[in-house]
């Protein structure tokens, strides 16, 4: 998996901090631009994601490229609906040899990964035959499996993106999205930390939102997200 | 393919037309849905669709249930963020015969579909034998194709899914969601033809949205969607 | 202010409870449908809401016409995005007799609102003067108060007022918006009881989400919302 | 009326190329940055443009900060939801002089002006009167007329945009969002210019999406926004 940010909205916490003031403000834009610090609009934000008011969070955009992850991840990943996705499209590129990505589990016991990656292989063969027989890219790639790797490019809104880590960097969603999460996290806090201080899985800032804790350790799933 | 219509807004014509007459009128809800007749309704909602002035057709919400579809389908389907799905899961679902759709262009290939199915199968039996050795399900299905049977749930107001079968009656559209399409379209006309009539792909009513009509006959395009 | 339920997805509550099985099955929407008894639905639903699973409730959407509100509530109600609105709209309606909102402050003090009252109609005279003049309807309500009344006719689905009854009946929402909120989730609840159970304020359920509690009676907010 | 841009996504050109060639290469991000000329940029994009393929135009987001207009334009303007709005509110800002807009046709008949100002201006002293008298501003708000000034944030992507101008530049729309929609479009050309070549209102590159042109000349409307 390779993550990187293309692009993000020119300094995002001062608009932000800058937008959010106006609600309350009788003064403009730019008279409110005028007093904010870096210190001011970090401690702002910071009192804002406190009080649950993240609207003006929608402000900031943050736009990923995002490549050797599988199908099955961005399956699941295109169900954000307030993202925008352009992403590889399997009817227009056919892939000879297409990469695939390998679940851990697999890895982990050779003899199993052997298996997998025999059949995989064997499917490959199968597709390229297809292509080669005539039939078109769009029905032959019915033969490839969802370890099939794609790229994608991805835009999201700092509001949103908060939701997706919540949701994503939990340790019962799936392994490929939780780390794609963690990386765009990882990402998000070097350009904008007080945007996503505290950051995470439900449960880094708070009670298990599912009402459980069955996933492990409390106070290591906190940590981690503190170093992030 | 199976689709079948679950519920939908009770009377969904009446409703669209109370709101779009609103906009326009002094007095209130009841006493515009007093004059409704179900003829003036229909001829109200064909002028707003020739204006253009469809937001009120958002009132009217159709949900669908659909099975016998593959995940390529699927992964289209969900591009489309103002809808609701619900869709079984291949984490939670481990399917040890699991079904999986054909293209017609390899069914149209005796050879070339007992390349296919063999391929599949042996794929089937390698998912088979990772879950028997204790690989979870959520890491075995990335063996399965493409190809594989799902079922989902779907949610569309009538304006979204008019937007829909826009770009998904097109003869430039994948098959297999045209296929899904028609068939949405042929439900609907049912229970509402008048929110729906004249609708089908761009060039049903007018020039080819993407400025070309390089998909083949525009007459027959036309006469299968009036006949709809 | 008057509110009406106009329309909603025929059997709410099943549909829901459909899709959402439909997730971990491996059966199809009908064999479930056969199995969901009422009851079975009701504590369906109610676990899906404890874990916070609230997708599927999206499935089943509600409309509502509202009467007698001001424009100030429904400038504050549009902002909600995922909805659908029509509105009577003061460009193409002019009301030469306007009825108006006047807040329970004011009526609670005799001697102010008898000088509001004298300044909406005092406007409301110049705002007929300068139509009588030729001016357009469209420039003329320039005039118009916030304290105006409007109409407007609104659909939303089970999880959007969900969230939308967790703002606006917290006891800082606006009192008109407020009032307009709890006749909502009146009216739902009589049609959708167990989409809707526990619902109301964010501390109805849990701890007040904006951290603090300063609004008043924690003890009688929930028991408010558990009656009504 | 006063709209500056406050902040974009960097490079809005090239990233929405970047995405937008992904779908149909096999290369990965990278690759497809480095042969992204500024020209082959421009062009790229405007083939998309005229194919109706706009999806990548998402990745690339604009705040603008708004001063100066009515709060008519304001409710207006938040019906649009695929955007982020951050307002100055009537709650929590109360203004003892409030400045306010005065419609053109009005501004063009001095007699009908002088009525106009004198009914704001009693309203002024009367709402003053009622905060003095210990009225929330928040109450003392519903006699605010539709003219008084408002100040908002606002972001939107290249996709919406093109779609706000399609609608908000026709001149049936109503003057005053006309106005802002027009201004927008002038900011966005200056750092965006092949993302909005052609955008105006609909009649600008093709027939009235109305099915009318009853608003006047078509070739001066195409004239101004070939210009702009």
């Amino acid at each position: 998996m390779r993550v990187i940010m293309l692009q993000h909205t020119q300094d995002p916490e001062h608009v932000v901090a800058q937008a959010a003031k106006l609600c309350y403000s009788a003064v403009g834009v730019e008279a409110i631009a005028e007093k904010l610090t870096p210190e001011k609009t970090a401690g702002f934000i910071q009192k804002l994601a406190d009080m649950g008011h993240v609207s003006a969070f929608e402000h900031a955009a943050f736009t990923f490229g995002i490549e050797g992850v599988s199908r099955a991840l961005t399956h699941q990943l295109v169900r954000h609906r307030l993202a925008s996705f352009s992403q590889q499209s399997q009817r227009y590129v056919s892939l000879k040899e297409f990469p695939y990505v390998c679940p851990p589990s697999l890895q982990a016991q050779p003899e199993l990964k052997i298996k997998f990656d025999r059949a995989v292989q064997e499917l490959g063969k199968t597709y390229t035959e297809l292509l080669d027989a005539g039939i078109p890219a769009e029905d032959a790639r019915y033969l490839l499996p969802n370890a099939c790797e794609t790229k994608i490019v991805v835009t999201m809104n700092a509001r949103e993106l908060r939701h997706f880590f919540l949701l994503r960097c939990c340790n019962r969603a799936q392994w490929e999205i939780h780390d794609l999460a963690d990386r765009m996290l990882t990402l998000v806090k070097q350009v904008a930390p007080a945007l996503f201080a505290q950051t995470g899985p439900g449960c880094a800032a708070g009670p298990c939102p599912e009402g459980k804790m069955s996933c492990g350790n409390l106070a290591d799933v906190r940590e981690k997200y503190q170093k992030l």
